[in-house]
């Protein structure tokens, strides 16, 4: 008897991740689908769909019947880094548990610094009792989110929620209810001008590599109610010039940062941004993947493409996200 | 020619607090009427309003034109302490702006200890990069919310536009969108086993005097996603058993707390709140009331009241609050 298997294989191609706990979701949530895990599915003519997080190089181009490759993640950079991307969809993982996550973590560190957080922590430690006449309510705010796909798109809803003003930039232009827009390169000074915290949630590109730079601090306005702005980055570490930044907080181009990612991670111990001031450092933990709920969503688009109806949340290959 | 003052005088009667900028606010949103602060405003006739906090004891009983007491500040313990407190409406401020920084404040509290904030700053502090691969989602937790006044309510809807699920207890039956709300002493056994992270808005009353107690907490659930409960008071200090806090803590019947408020304010330099590893102090900062954004509504009500229509949000004086 030969194996007939209609539905094909699915490869799972990770690096720098357990697999465990994926496979164990994928026998879950798809109990009739074989999945196979590098190298043993390597170059296999069965498999159908590759999952995969900063997959080996040349791995996928080496699989003859591959329909699709689905990203473990909101950002797709990790994907394009292989230089024989074979040239089939690419599929963006989209989930409410982890846009509601990104939008937590967004909210929890705009909040920590518009309400003061590492200024009342700091007098906790020396046992000061001193409330600051001067804090500013939500509404005199504007917090600025670089990026509206759907992570900015719902952190700009519930930051307006909660009371804030909220600007916004993108590449292309984008409406957002209740959301100042701006897009494109020319949209960039008068959004720079227009927020007292800047939300970094932009995708890794060649157009977007290193923006966070000081060119980019000395154009946001330091005329606002914060005096200089506050900068969070959420989205990758290869966005932001990290020398630039910790001139730009010593120089004043910038009050205070929160980085989740960084160039490097783990953050190597010897680096300055453990022990600054005005800095907030979490281990890339944002908005962590999490199996339960991206693999059901991931295997509903496998069932439905092989049903024949199109694929949704697709990368743009040639904008790079 | 006799002064003909139509609108009567009004009292500005603070303890604790400096009175020039509320003058201030006075002039700008009401230059007709005429403000005057004790001493001078003792035992005059013309006074008809008194704008208290922390009223001198038998002051106001000693007007005799007095018609209403309006309370600098959501919470009216203050007032009460009077033993002379004349048998006129008393009316609490609703402002906007008060509510939206108490609910960012409640926000931003809710969401440091969710998101792990300590555990990651302990980690900073240290150069540890790990991140905690069981953070929760919002949705599975539940915050409860004691006290369902203005302040309760509005905090409500906005954690629960954070994802979390939010129940709620009062001394009266309320209902509330989305929150499972539980009332009065048979209410609070299924209310306390309902949560993980408490907030407390409850106002200081006899009743509520003293509640956040060990009995309190031993009733609070431990079999939730965060192990023993998170507790933050953004109330009064006066609910609060402060040796209760601090044995529960070391005990595990409370994993920590976010403490606002105080019995004695400022915190005293030897409390051992400020270098507790599980206790986050913030001094009496969560929602300040700000003269630009009560006077306007407080004028407003005067100005309503003595075309002869009825004053609103009034304090129950047999309910105390």
């Amino acid at each position: 008897m030969t194996e007939t298997n209609d539905t094909g294989r699915i490869l799972l191609a990770l690096t720098g991740m357990p697999t465990d706990m994926w496979l164990d979701e994928f026998a879950r949530a798809a109990p009739d689908r074989k999945v196979v895990v590098e190298p043993d599915g390597a170059a296999d003519p069965s498999i159908r769909y590759a999952v995969v997080w900063k997959q080996r190089p040349a791995l996928l181009s080496k699989l003859p019947s591959l329909k699709a490759i689905f990203s473990l993640g909101a950002g797709v950079d990790h994907v394009f880094r292989d230089p024989d991307l074979p040239d089939v969809p690419i599929v963006r993982v989209v989930s409410p548990d982890l846009t509601t996550r990104m939008s937590e973590y967004v909210a929890w560190q705009v909040l920590d610094h518009h309400r003061l957080g590492p200024r009342y922590r700091a007098q906790q430690a020396r046992k000061v009792w001193n409330e600051d006449r001067g804090q500013k309510a939500a509404r005199d705010i504007t917090v600025g989110i670089m990026g509206l796909g759907e992570l900015g798109r719902d952190a700009a809803a519930k930051l307006q929620a909660l009371g804030f003003r909220v600007s916004g930039w993108s590449r292309t232009e984008k409406q957002v209810e209740g959301v100042a827009c701006h897009a494109g390169p020319e949209g960039l000074g008068p959004f720079l001008a227009s927020a007292d915290i800047f939300v970094v949630l932009l995708p890794l590109t060649p157009d977007t590599s290193g923006i966070l730079d000081r060119s980019l601090f000395e154009r946001m306005t330091r005329r606002g109610p914060l005096g200089a702005p506050v900068l969070i980055n959420a989205g990758r570490g290869g966005l932001q010039n990290e020398a630039d930044i910790l001139a730009a907080l010593d120089e004043g181009l910038l009050s205070a940062v929160t980085l989740d990612v960084f160039q490097q991670e783990p953050l190597a111990p010897d680096s300055p941004f453990w022990s600054h001031p005005a800095v907030t450092v979490t281990p890339h933990a944002a908005a962590a993947s999490v199996p339960s709920s991206l693999i059901g969503p991931m295997v509903a688009q496998m069932d439905a493409h092989d049903r024949g109806e199109p694929l949704v949340n697709l990368v743009n290959r040639a904008a790079g996200y």
